[in-house]
């Protein structure tokens, strides 16, 4: 008799930005150049000397790490954290495989499966996958485009709320909206928490991404020490995706001690890149201004030509390297498909992730597509340029 | 309001082998030397050609790989099973963040909460851990140190058998008990879960420490295809605890379309150690036998020795680098606590894993410890005069 996978094992969501890739292969095959801006893998190049770090590593025995993560990596983080004004001590970290394991520990530390988190959408669609995996359900209040994805009212938060709610997921810089909320904003979103006795997650995947001054980080959020689990990762910030380093802070000490038994059941995080993550946080001082920089750089080209395009509109993002536009569209998984299936200009055409799959409620974000910036301001040119030429001769074109 | 944590956050099982590890840091500050024969970290040298291919790789960003590994080491996975007479294709393979992840993606994606798993006892403490994350629920079916521990009688795991019976999970060669399961244990398993439609999850991370032979591989139960699961890893393998790279392989679509979404969902497993993992199915094909000779020769001595203590019985383990010991003592977690507490001979001592933290049923083990040979011969000897030496002076010892 041949065995069923499981409930949840089917309801697992499909990745929303990865099901586009055969289509992109089938492109790229007829000759095609694909400007991938669909996807948050940074083209800018990983820091020598972090990846020297590794490489110039001398250990004769590839050992388990501590569980929480090497010791000597958590105390160089409590300097990384100080310079944001965030004072946390190393017993305050568990050091996670990837941002990705943070959320997933979050969930199952702070959440029994049937219990709610409350998430402001678009949100990270692989939210919804590490939710599945914890049976618990994700219960959205919706950001309008129209001011720039900034927070929504607190009455939409409160109209969510059940006995089952436990917890409010913010990513902050956003992905995929680039919004970055303001002091004041998490300071209202404090006060449902302490109000309900909530926990706030905050993903801080993109702190170093803000272009109008650091953002606020969670962790300084005056009354909050019991409700705060700030997830973090070194993906985007060092280029280092590949990584999987990521962390965990809190100063809940009863979660903390819940979240070191997970940490301990996996045994370690990955020993290299930690090596990699602790030499990252050596860096010069002036290395995010360069990159800062060229982001932003970036960022001003594709707000500014895709708003020169007739139809298009996309608020320009604080932070992050995603843009949310809207455009003359039926519908942007049909647009998305089609730009790889069927288009293309002097032989080049443009990847984009539909924004449906970052909305939980259906019918949203139909109209819209996510941009990352992670190509340099060339390609960024040439990549408009196709989607100028796509929006004239799309067939699902709406009325301007 | 302070939230609280959930009710699984609570209910995580703390690690039986590092909750002594204060124990053992308190008797080292006395100056005290322990053997740590507690924890199956190899003190073997990570090959060096393995380490080299990570110091010498020479990419410039540290990428997301594919979500389900590399597409060149998982077809260099192929190539390592096929030694095995295994055969499966490059698309059969989901390289996981170390042997842990690839159970628990097996769990989740097999089994809903509320499902039950059966697994012989003693069994590798972790899974519990898994079950905990996954809400599912482990049955026990008790092997006994008397026959060495060799695959209880079917007719206890029928026993066991609900409409919610899911899975069985085997860890072949065995963490704790070394014990190295025949092909024809393997077949009757075969029968009960085709016969009752269940996977059969084959943790087979000791696969090369089998010292009369190679073990049977699930992969190659005839029939089985849709059942069976192996859940792998380099990390006892080639020393290489800390790179957290495994695999997940099985010859069931479905179960594979479901696994790779939640990888997809947690990005991709670490760049490095794949890169590391790939190198090491190039070592050459002698490596393991001078690995396997040096287990081989630290089994002997350390199942000599202890059968010569008086009132204490091992069975000679056939795989894998552990051995579970019958110790004339009260209670085995007390017993490994004095060790390190209250006790030293020419100041040392040894620190052991009491086996009750391998077993679900209460009350089993109380007499029984796991050994891990990961020390030298010397080192073993020098332990093994320690525990004589307790032994005789223990006050919880027991009439022999």
């Amino acid at each position: 008799m041949t065995p069923t996978i499981s409930q949840r094992g089917q309801q697992m969501p499909a990745s929303p930005i990865r099901k586009l890739v055969p289509f992109a292969e089938a492109a790229k095959k007829k000759g095609v150049k694909v400007y991938h801006l669909n996807i948050g893998q940074p083209d800018i190049e990983t820091p020598k000397a972090v990846l020297d770090a590794v490489r110039h590593s001398d250990f004769k025995v590839l050992e388990y790490s501590h569980s929480a993560g090497n010791e000597s990596y958590r105390r160089k983080l409590v300097t990384y954290y100080q310079r944001f004004g965030v004072e946390v001590t190393h017993q305050q970290i568990i050091v996670t495989t990837g941002g990705s394991e943070a959320i997933l520990f979050g969930f199952l530390a702070c959440l029994d499966a049937g219990d709610e988190v409350i998430i402001p959408e678009p949100f990270y669609a692989n939210y919804n996958g590490f939710a599945t995996e914890a049976g618990i359900i994700v219960k959205a209040v919706t950001s309008q485009i129209n001011n720039g994805f900034a927070l929504p009212d607190l009455s939409q938060f409160e109209a969510q709320i059940t006995p089952r709610t436990k917890a409010i997921v913010i990513c902050n810089p956003n992905n995929p909206t680039g919004y970055v909320y303001s002091q004041e904003e998490l300071e209202t979103l404090s006060q449902l928490c302490l109000k309900y006795g909530l926990f706030l997650f905050s993903d801080e995947a993109y702190r170093e991404f803000s272009y109008n001054g650091a953002p606020f980080s969670a962790l300084n959020l005056k009354g909050m020490e019991n409700n705060v689990v700030v997830m973090d990762t070194i993906s985007k910030r060092y280029s280092a995706c590949g990584g999987r380093i990521g962390a965990f802070v809190t100063k809940n000490q009863a979660l903390l001690d819940a979240t070191m038994k997970l940490a301990q059941a996996r045994l370690s995080p990955p020993s290299f890149a930690q090596i990699a993550g602790e030499a990252a946080v050596d860096l010069p001082s002036d290395y995010f201004n360069g990159i800062k920089a060229e982001y932003q750089h970036r960022r001003d080209i594709l707000v500014k030509l895709l708003n020169e395009i007739p139809g298009v509109y996309c608020p320009n993002p604080g932070g992050a390297f995603y843009a949310i536009a809207k455009l003359p569209i039926d519908d942007a998984d049909k647009f998305c498909q089609w730009l790889l299936e069927s288009f293309s200009w002097e032989n080049q055409t443009v990847m984009l992730a539909p924004a449906t799959g970052f909305y939980a409620t259906p019918g949203l974000g139909r109209q819209e597509v996510r941009l990352a910036y992670v190509l340099n301001a060339e390609d960024i040119e040439a990549a408009m340029q196709c989607l100028t030429q796509a929006l004239y001769v799309y067939p699902g074109k709406t009325q301007i």
